[in-house]
């Protein structure tokens, strides 16, 4: 596999990685990022890497025959207009975001007809975030959800009901899907596929009910505490210092998703509290069991790379 | 510094990881390791290592320079009285126990006079547990807590209260003090005091809450999200793997310390609920960046050995 051109509309962590993956690859002939501005570049450009740069996105995506979308969820919409112009009909266009069902929906109707889109979610973040802290193994054994949009989803919400009618968009057809596919697992990550509002509900789940429950926990101990932070306390709370922007961003768009989780998470706590109050030693250990067999299907976490 | 004679009384991860450091080291000319049955020592003694080991704690004690309690909290007053009749009056006896008033109280009152006590909760424990998870570099920067009584609040409470006069005990000898720090700083880690009720509330909050949440985290996704996981997921829910017998244990004990730090963790997901609820980012944001700013004070993990 070898693309002409490859447009990442982004130069973050995930757009950053993906631009030195498929560069440390050899997998594509012309990588153009964009940025909005020269200083959201520089760091980039300082590394001496051999990327077209420009802030420009119609121009990133001329001829291009990938596009990826690495902006921030709230951005991506004016991202897919600007693009809209200059993009080959041809090209697959995806994305990184964290939240799928808004962002499918809203770039999907933007680009209908005139590129092959596809969501992507690859789930390969981390504490850290911009250019500075992007490296080519990134997504190296990590997850990529692909969340093509299903024909019979599309025509049953399509059908008049309550007086509504919804338009009508076709299911995203399988190439495009195995296109996306290509890209990721070139780049190192395992895929698989969910339809955007299941992926919405289960990543609310594992990834943005525990970042709010790892940052209120962050936030708990007294200043005395500190002292006493070990290792338990760091990995428990280590996602916490993910970027405050890009989260909120996130707890924002999905907050229907992460509500339904979190009171699920309430409910479990206010049971645990009520054992803890009736020192009622075989509820106490019930959820502990729980957890250790939960935690047993886990399997051990991948090394950390870069 | 030599010790002639280390009796360590439980052969888990914590007094294993111990003989092991003091082995290495060279810092005793005989270790007696007790376990209460021949088969809770045959992982020692499968390991061939140059150990002496007996199921009869009083023999375990006699002549030993420093004794060490690495048994359940719940065991701890049951083992000080059998190794009662052949303590050294000059031996130092220490645990490891994570709930420290409790035990200091209970092993205090059955020691006074017959050796010098003071405890110690070496802050190294690990989601893995028994001797086949011990290694000699466990302590090497971990914290160990020293929790000996002040005299000054021994004496506070032995005035009579309300009609009742408790049993009056003195300050914990400077010099037993010293004794414990140069035992757990020859084998690698850093030590501080606290008093015993300090101690209990403020671990509550790095040790015992997180270890509660992360449980009902890992009890929390749909069979169909594990598929999902990532790093962040494992991290934030991998102390939830630790030994639930003992976990309960340790809630029981310490449930009072705990109750209070989960109530203000309630109260805290409670209002970030109400965030969620109102779409209200000023609010979201404002937790994320209070918890990546508590996060920037805690440094990174240090790294895992064994």
């Amino acid at each position: 596999m070898f693309y002409r051109k490859v447009a990442i509309l982004g130069p973050g962590l995930l757009g950053g990685s993906l631009a030195l993956a498929l560069s440390e690859r050899g997998l594509a002939g012309e990588i153009c990022m964009y940025g909005r501005s020269e200083r959201s570049l520089a760091p980039v450009r300082e590394r001496g890497l051999p990327f077209t740069l420009t802030t420009d996105p119609a121009a990133a995506v001329e001829e291009a025959e990938v596009v990826v979308l690495c902006v921030p969820i709230g951005a991506m919409g004016a991202l897919a207009r600007a693009i809209l112009p200059s993009l080959s009909p041809f090209a697959l266009v995806t994305d990184v975001g964290s939240v799928k069902k808004p962002v499918v929906d809203e770039v999907g109707a933007i680009l209908a007809g005139s590129a092959l889109w596809v969501g992507s979610h690859p789930m390969a973040g981390s504490e850290q975030s911009g250019f500075a802290a992007a490296h080519a193994r990134l997504f190296q054994g990590a997850v990529t959800i692909l969340t093509p949009e299903s024909g019979a989803e599309a025509q049953a919400s399509s059908e008049p009901d309550a007086g509504i009618t919804r338009p009508v968009r076709p299911a995203t057809p399988h190439g495009t899907v195995e296109a996306a596919r290509m890209l990721w697992e070139a780049v190192g990550s395992r895929t698989l596929m969910l339809d955007p509002a299941t992926h919405d509900r289960l990543v609310a789940e594992i990834s943005h009910l525990p970042h709010l429950i790892a940052a209120a926990l962050a936030t708990l101990p007294a200043d005395e505490s500190l002292q006493l932070v070990g290792n338990g306390f760091r990995d428990t709370t280590r996602i916490a210092s993910g970027p405050a922007d890009m989260w909120t961003e996130i707890l924002q768009v999905n907050r229907t998703a992460i509500l339904a989780a979190l009171d699920t998470f309430i409910a479990t706590l206010t049971q645990t509290r009520t054992a803890l109050q009736n020192n009622d030693a075989a509820a106490m250990k019930s959820l502990l069991v729980e957890a250790n067999h939960m935690r047993a299907r886990l399997g051990p976490p991948t090394p950390r790379s870069g």
